[in-house]
């Protein structure tokens, strides 16, 4: 589909090569190559989300998606600082989760001893020099100056995450291409960075226009944005683009236990920003653990190191069928999610988007 | 200005008499008989906040803009049960603030024995069929059924906040004429009443596009809506007219301190969704008290029990230049409000929607 005459803004479909103004959300854990082919194809960014990857993983992931198309793709990295150890903290969190690893037969004093997020690195960045992704992007700021020195270099475009006008300003000095201005409606983790209050936090309708009031570089609306009209309302707020997670989680490429995919389609849920899956705020379906120890901890280790402990509950609550202990990304707008492939999600966001701007 | 046949919608313009699909937001103490004027005279809908008045004050206040326009008008009332007392609670709270009052010079224990907000009554009702405004909206759900259909009796429409799908469906069974969605950008009061969990409640972005799924009734986008880009924004995800307060936060027409007007224009403040003003989440600057003993506090007494305990220390901080504890309501899209008269920031919001409108 090319439609880039008809869309208000062509400046995210010049500087990515792409056809239609849509950006898959990476989704460390739920999106692989598959998904970005699906929406890579459809014309607009797939992004494969390398948090959680090794480097082989990266690139069998990245060699699967070249195999099955030649479209532009997003490689997305965590450039969180490395966590200070606090063994006072830990110890503190273990006491308030102890009564779960009790109730389900483990051992509190036997938790992993690594989280298994790394921070973007030097060796993550020849990565990216020998993959050449057409996009970099980065989630919680940015990597030290010379690793972003180094991946322009590469010819790639690079993005990141503002939560504030502040954060978006400090973006743009840094020399994004484009800022991705997050709303507060958002799955997943916060990409918050020069703030740790979550309550100042704003929602996509506010956040977008006093972002594009704010900067040059052109502006990616995310938060809350699953179906045509959220998109085009982020076109009147001034986003040239939008990134879209949560709409593809009921596709068949998200990979997720069918306890996930089922919580994602029940009505009653809700969603809340957490820290205590992983120590970082992050929307989730507000299930057991996060009523009963958040949706916010002081208590809870600094990021990722809080994954330590919720990832051996999980693991043995889902075995009994119980989603008690899962984290269950997901944007506030689950309900306007469909059921369908990756690639025609995009192209029916894409033409009932067109087809709202045409008539409004 | 007439323009009925360019709005994507006309469905409020002719439930409510008006020509512009723009509710200024009642905001008790700040909005009074000269702002509801100017946003009337412009076509809007202008609302007068009951909730401070005394009769003989709402009388005075209708009769001075009953003498300066023949437009449609909105009567807008608190409808929360009365709290519960706790004198355990009011003590705990009273330790939290002590420090405070020592601070000021105040005596502690000489709280006043009233707080000023008055739920809707049968006395009140009487008054509504007596003045006969066109339009009542209520704010946390609805008062008891005799009380509206004694109100519907009178002709006027009757409106109400929904926070939630659940709620909206609520107020739509219970009668209401349009449901207000109100998403978390929203300064003031939040209109929450099926629930309390402030975690788990939407943007705006989100919500009223869930809202209108959910609903055949006709829905007004609230909570963050500043500026034209905005109003489109609603209008793209299917609301009918917009509900706006904070734009008009900085016209001569809001009655404040300035000191508080000087806040809403300072870059610098943030807001939160706080209730240690009142007892109810509010979304207000994040200043002192709310950032020391908030923004969400177990301990603060119910609604409106709290501001006998904070209206002491306003007063007294604010003698001194200070608004470390004055509640400066406000919704989180502030820097696009501009200090211009409510008749002509209502008619430059409406043409410049109608000019987006009209290219996009």
């Amino acid at each position: 589909m090319r439609s880039d005459a008809i869309w208000p803004s062509d400046r995210m479909q010049n500087l990515f090569g792409i056809d239609v103004p849509i950006i898959q959300a990476p989704m460390a854990g739920v999106a692989f190559s598959e998904m970005v082919i699906g929406v890579s194809e459809a014309g607009g960014l797939g992004s494969l989300a390398c948090a959680l990857f090794t480097a082989d993983q990266i690139i069998e992931e990245v060699e699967t998606i070249r195999r099955q198309t030649s479209r532009p793709i997003n490689l997305n990295f965590f450039c969180h600082r490395a966590p200070k150890a606090d063994a006072e903290r830990e110890a503190g969190w273990k006491r308030v989760l102890e009564h779960y690893f009790v109730e389900l037969g483990l051992d509190p004093t036997a938790v992993p001893s690594a989280s298994g997020r790394g921070a973007f690195d030097s060796a993550m960045c020849d990565l990216v020099a020998e993959l050449k992704p057409n996009v970099v992007s980065f989630h919680f700021g940015l990597p030290e100056k010379t690793l972003v020195a180094r991946v322009k270099a590469t010819g790639a475009k690079i993005l990141s995450s503002a939560t504030t006008v502040q954060e978006a300003r400090w973006l743009e000095a840094e020399g994004c291409h484009a800022i991705i201005a997050q709303g507060l409606e958002a799955g997943g983790h916060r990409g918050m960075f020069l703030t740790d209050d979550v309550s100042t936090q704003m929602g996509t309708l506010s956040l977008v226009p006093q972002v594009v009031d704010s900067v040059k570089v052109p502006v990616i609306a995310a938060g809350g944005i699953s179906d045509a009209r959220q998109i085009a309302a982020a076109f009147a707020l001034g986003a040239a683009a939008v990134q879209i997670g949560t709409a593809y989680l009921l596709s068949p490429e998200a990979r997720m236990s069918p306890l996930y995919r089922q919580a994602l389609r029940t009505e009653a849920n809700q969603t809340a920003v957490t820290n205590v899956f992983t120590g970082r705020p992050a929307r989730a379906i507000a299930n057991r653990i996060v009523r009963e120890t958040g949706p916010l901890s002081d208590v809870a280790p600094d990021f990722p190191l809080a994954s330590r402990f919720s990832a051996p509950l999980r693991v043995a609550s889902e075995a009994k069928g119980s989603t008690d202990f899962t984290p269950m990304w997901s944007g506030q707008s689950v309900r306007l999610a469909r059921e369908r492939p990756a690639r025609e999600i995009t192209q029916r966001l894409a033409s009932e988007t067109l087809a709202i701007l045409s008539t409004c």
